[in-house]
């Protein structure tokens, strides 16, 4: 009972820190134009009611008397109760004194979306500056210029300026943060995308609130446990390494760094008006801070996955289990790149397999000819799984599965996985093919409301278990030290 | 006159040479057993009546009587006409006397699609050595064994062993040769995959007919203008090699190559029971040769498109048109990686483009404020898109475009696109990000109708006009040679 108060207290606490009430307000101001379309407050105002906000919101225009059935106030002193957090979309320079508004109605919390800041010209440069000492002087804490914002999942709150079509997403587990608002929901249909989020934060041009702060956040909500990033530039190069070497003990911290080259550096600070980091600096900062580091963008969504409820592989042997040869031989080449091996059977299990059916019994294991040649080799599929994933020579398995328009094979498959369902300490990664892209599709989404990741190409399942080795070892390293 | 004479005349030689005659066979003798299911000569025949196959099908097996309303004949000896090409699925060692029968009853072209050769164990590589001498005495040709078969597009001759569900496959210009049936009718919704191909060969264990031969044949073939291979190992280096150097000056040849670690090289041993080349010699030989290296397995199917009706890219120097700076970054990141540059638009463009709106006159060029800012920005799509890609600084352009779901968004962006159709010898590629899954398909869909291709991630549209600049350089340098 004590724990738990205490739980509830620091969860709480966490809550009502300047970077928490950020997810968390109990009301929102909304300063912006409310007219009707696909960009601007009406649509924060109609995405907060439409994802099912509870708190109170109060829209800000003199120019306006309702929205959405909701009354317009003239000013921030005319709203009929107290904001928590203010998200601020009009035009650049009426910014600053619209700061200086909020710090007089208490908000600390203020979401800047307006752009025509640094990442324009020098002139929106200077405004920047100016906004950044006078939130410092007013105790103000702010996201942004130039961001579409954050994303609660677990209140609805899901300010969006732009138009996405939907207004719930999918509770996950993992916190994605960028510096682009190409992680918001008028970026991705999250609800197709079988990723659940914890929370959401565009950065954009990053002026205060950073990284490093949403690290030190993320690091105690209790609703994320995997942070996945999108980093243009670190803005304190050791604090982020410090932080993120204690993160990274308990949540993994993926990141994917752009201006990775000269030229992209260049362009990142016209994107977001922000100087880049040495890539060579910022890739052994990852190293030694336990930072598992993405390659592609897609990553920032895909691999999160095999750290939502997947066991860490014991060690880098990875079984396969395929249908067919030629995908065996490039997971094979992408295990090499990742530092991870081809399992070894034991004994034991070789000679069970091989019983089962000639050429069984070694790694990586076909089916293919099985498939064709025994009529019931469906049935021998659980016990296949069972025997690979019991042999203490495997740490990890990658299945491929083929998704025939053949009657009940989806069902086959989601029967068997579910008989494996927290009977082995290892990571299992899929990939799916077939003649029928919907059949595919559906197989994927039951394995993995199953809780069994599914990727879309097979090198993305060998370097999901590239990194959830890597993170093992981290943590580890950890515990040893 | 003379000329369209000769033109049909070659034609006519290529189809009936003997790699010619495995696509364009007159007539088919399926040997194999004629149970209903999802495997085996049932299959075959039934795949080719439903793909339209308009030639005479012979099945042969003693213990059937009929197939799809087709007379089984109880051995080749009484198949009621010549056929041109035989498959054969069945016994391993059963296969040997009926290449036999074969060579007597006049056919010079085989599928051996039954597996239990080289890639089971040493007897089966016995085996298939024997069935190698046989061929050779008989003047026959064989595809396989272990092979899921060929596919000719513009025929309807698609006689896959397994069940797809589906038996047309879109045609296309490209040409997908394989050492795995992981590019046949069964892996893939070619349908959905907006892929048309012209002609589909695994090779399986590659015994006789091999990636020489193919190129060969595809060098010649009419309906084939780009030729994408997956290989596990190369049989004749200096063969392979000289031809791809000719044939790549006309068109453009992809490799993709697995087994290019130690181990992914032993894994390819037991999958097809070749012996895999060191993948350094490979890598120089691609660039000597102007074969263009594939990285993952997915490239198969994607990298063709840029091929497939676009211009290519007279220097290496890319516009971007964005919706939103972080894909730019990552775009930018991406062109370095690949010998591309970022252009610098011309002074006149420069201006045109800034008097449109502040902010637009540099690359990449950003119309995400415009977008925000001006309610009719929509209009001036065109005329931005016309003048990157009339700048003579510009060689190619990469445009990403979100597709909302507000109302006639899909249109316009079509219209715009239609409009470019012909006027500018440059590629442009396109990645369409959104809220809406299907709103995005339906975009790419029609942009791809349209004559542009459309990847699913912005790297893999960089990486598609790293390929096209490094062809066009291969053939400048065979135009200056």
């Amino acid at each position: 009972m004590k724990a738990m108060i205490e739980l509830l207290f620091m969860s709480l606490e966490v809550e009502n820190s300047p970077i928490g009430r950020f997810f968390n307000p109990r009301s929102i101001a909304v300063i912006g134009s409310f007219r009707e379309g696909y960009f601007g407050g009406y649509v924060i105002v109609r995405s907060l009611l439409k994802a099912g906000y509870e708190g109170a919101i109060f829209p800000v225009n003199p120019g306006y008397r309702e929205v959405c059935g909701i009354k317009v106030s003239a000013s921030l002193r005319d709203i009929p109760g107290k904001a928590d957090v203010a998200v601020i979309m009009i035009n650049a320079r009426s910014v600053l004194p619209i700061l200086k508004e909020c710090a007089d109605q208490g908000i600390r919390s203020v979401v800047v979306v307006s752009d025509g800041f640094a990442e324009r010209d020098e002139e929106g440069a200077r405004l920047q500056a100016e906004m950044v000492s006078l939130a410092r002087s007013l105790d103000l804490r702010i996201i942004g210029p130039n961001t579409a914002g954050v994303v609660n999942t677990a209140n609805g709150f899901n300010p969006c300026p732009y138009e996405a079509g939907y207004y719930k997403l999918g509770q996950g587990v993992t916190a994605v943060c960028a510096q682009t608002g190409m992680i918001n929901p008028q970026a991705f249909p999250y609800p197709d995308m079988r990723f659940g989020v914890s929370k959401i934060c565009d950065f954009g041009n990053k002026c205060d609130v950073d990284e490093c702060d949403m690290l030190e956040y993320l690091a105690e909500d209790g609703k994320t446990e995997v942070i996945s990033m999108y980093l243009e530039s670190i803005r304190n190069g050791p604090r982020f390494l410090n932080l993120a070497r204690r993160v990274a003990t308990r949540k993994p911290v993926l990141v994917l760094k752009a201006g990775r080259t000269a030229e992209g550096a260049k362009a990142s600070e016209s994107h977001t008006g922000s100087l880049a980091v040495d890539d060579r600096i910022f890739d052994a900062a990852c190293f030694q801070s336990g930072i598992l580091r993405l390659e592609r963008f897609r990553d920032i969504f895909d691999m999160p996955k095999i750290f939502a409820g997947q066991a860490l592989p014991p060690g880098n042997r990875v079984g396969i289990l395929t249908v067919t040869g030629g995908v065996a031989v490039m997971a094979i080449d992408e295990c090499a790149k990742q530092g991870l091996c081809v399992a070894k059977l034991g004994g034991r299990q070789a000679k069970a397999l091989e019983e089962l059916f000639v050429g069984l019994g070694k790694n990586p294991v076909d089916v293919g000819p099985m498939m064709a040649a025994v009529p019931k080799a469906f049935d021998l599929y659980p016990t296949i799984l069972s025997t690979i994933l019991g042999d203490d020579n495997v740490d990890a398995l990658f299945t491929v599965l083929w998704a025939t328009p053949a009657g009940n094979v989806i069902s086959r498959y989601v029967e068997t996985y579910e008989g494996l369902k927290g009977r082995f300490k290892k990571p299992v990664v899929t990939w799916i093919y077939g003649p029928d892209g919907g059949a595919a599709a559906e197989l994927g989404k039951r394995l993995e409301l199953c809780g069994f990741p599914v990727f879309d190409t097979p090198e993305k399942c060998i370097r999901a278990l590239g990194l959830a080795y890597r993170y093992k070892r981290y943590t580890a390293r950890g515990k040893t030290a």
